[in-house]
């Protein structure tokens, strides 16, 4: 594990700094309520619908902090990253916004509609085989040519300082929360939670929710250190990357615990939320409703925010 | 046609009253936009999403105000509806928030899941045949028996005046719109935003859309007069009844135009909404964006409030 410096942890100051960068960029995305599930629940639940947020997912706070933090000789040369899911299509739907050129390395075996989500934002898609080795070949050979700025999907500090900017529009909408949850995969939108509210208001507790199937957080929670997993499959397709040093740091320190679900859990609360929220939204986030229906003791006659991360799905492959 | 009597007709002031008697009853629906639909449009689209609205439906607003309309007398007998659509489970939701009974009258052939809908706020489902003398034989001794009170779908004021409280939401929180587009069946939203604007907001211009397989009120709003179809088939299945007296009023008196679009046109507007809104709408909601990609001309350059009016849609049987 590579140490971090100080200097690479983002502070509060940061996340108030990507709000009035990112404002004009991104929604305030609407908090939606169901009697319905409270009542399944036992608790009062406040969902923030980052499935609505520009590009359809949060990764659009993080990478237009990055993309519009830039000075204009960084910008010029462009942006870059890898990844197959939302963080690919929010950096080239950033990158659009500011008008400068944005590659993301993708493995050739991604789905087409995924490559046509980061070019439908005018971004450059460069395949790569579906290896690590690969990916960190293509990727180094595109930053060389390029000199593209590297916007590392959640181990950035301007990216957990964007993702920040969700939690403290949620305080804002909805008083005296009691808890937050949030999906985890490689930890970016834990963070940026962890870091407004440990600032804001610490008495909010926060949890994560993993699938049982991709569960690396919740064993690094337990053994002290990050245990990263090798291709973990499941329907929870954005949570399957392992957490980094940046999103370690503050898991470690400001999360009350990690819960995990099967996969029949995952699938069950999705159409529930369909359902019940009318929303659209991938199975990654619906992993903390999950979670609290599993954990009814944790959560009964707590008024808790539950994040809907991301709402990028097949319409035509649903689980249910 | 029977004739009205002024004092049937609502006015703006019981659109102000409704606003305040229902307030706890109901969502103040958010306004969702995106650049991709306003790119395919060429106009500026907000789409108020009553989708998201209590019970899954804009008529939980004008169920609401009958039901908490009523004296407490009146409210001991209960109400009673014939719908096997939104507006049966609204009343049953209004008539749950008030703790008073609710019937609703159903053709036994009526999906299970919309009488279970209704069960699920507390209603009482009470079975006919689908016809239209057994329904009316059917309600006639539900009304005997329990001395209910009648809250028509859409033929009522007191329901005109619930629904005409969305357009009141919408024009605070969108400025300057230059057009509204809603759906029309028998004409309860059409006339609510019609009674709203034509009193606060004038010069916008109100359009409805409607299926051409049940384009009932576009030919009504041509002849001059009320024309009722038998059992038009339609996608848009919230759409296929006629206009009443009430709203035949608000049609032809503040409609600018009854557009019409082809079963194939809704599919593909519902796709493109779920897709790019992602959210969960029915058939019947995506007609005016259907209405409105089919003819630009008149929306070109203008900022259009599109009402989604209602999310309540079969899962697992999608057209898509």
């Amino acid at each position: 594990m590579t140490d971090i410096t100080p200097t690479d942890i983002p502070c509060f100051d940061d996340v108030l700094a990507a709000r009035d960068r990112i404002a004009e960029h991104v929604h305030r995305t609407p908090v939606l309520t169901s009697r319905m599930l409270d009542g399944l629940s036992g608790a009062t639940l406040f969902f923030k619908c980052e499935n609505l947020q520009k590009a359809g997912a949060f990764k659009a706070r993080g990478a237009s902090n990055a993309v519009f933090g830039l000075t204009d000789a960084q910008a010029a040369r462009g942006v870059a990253t890898h990844s197959s899911g939302n963080h690919g299509t929010c950096l080239a739907y950033a990158a659009g916004r500011r008008g400068i050129p944005c590659t993301v390395v993708m493995p050739r075996t991604a789905p087409e509609a995924k490559k046509d989500a980061v070019r439908g934002y005018g971004g450059r898609v460069v395949e790569c085989e579906p290896s690590t080795s690969s990916r960190e070949a293509v990727f180094a050979e595109v930053v060389a040519e390029t000199g593209a700025e590297f916007v590392h999907p959640y181990n950035d500090p301007r990216v957990i300082a964007g993702q920040g900017t969700c939690a403290l529009e949620l305080v804002d909408q909805v008083a005296n929360l009691d808890a937050v949850i949030a999906p985890i995969g490689g930890g970016g939108m834990i963070s940026g939670t962890c870091l407004t509210l440990s600032t804001i208001s610490p008495q909010i507790r926060i949890y994560a929710a993993e699938p049982e199937q991709a569960d690396d957080a919740a064993r690094s929670f337990r053994a002290g250190h990050i245990i990263a997993d090798d291709a973990p499959e499941t329907i929870a397709d954005g949570l399957k990357v392992p957490l980094k040093e940046l999103t370690w740091h503050f898991v470690r320190n400001h999360v009350a615990d990690i819960l995990t679900v099967s996969e029949a859990e995952i699938v069950a609360a999705m159409e529930l939320i369909w359902k019940r929220l009318k929303i659209v939204m991938e199975p990654s986030s619906a992993v903390p409703l999950a979670a609290i229906l599993k954990n009814p003791k944790i959560f009964i006659g707590q008024r808790v925010g539950v994040i809907i991360t991301g709402g990028n799905v097949d319409l035509r492959k649903l689980p249910f």
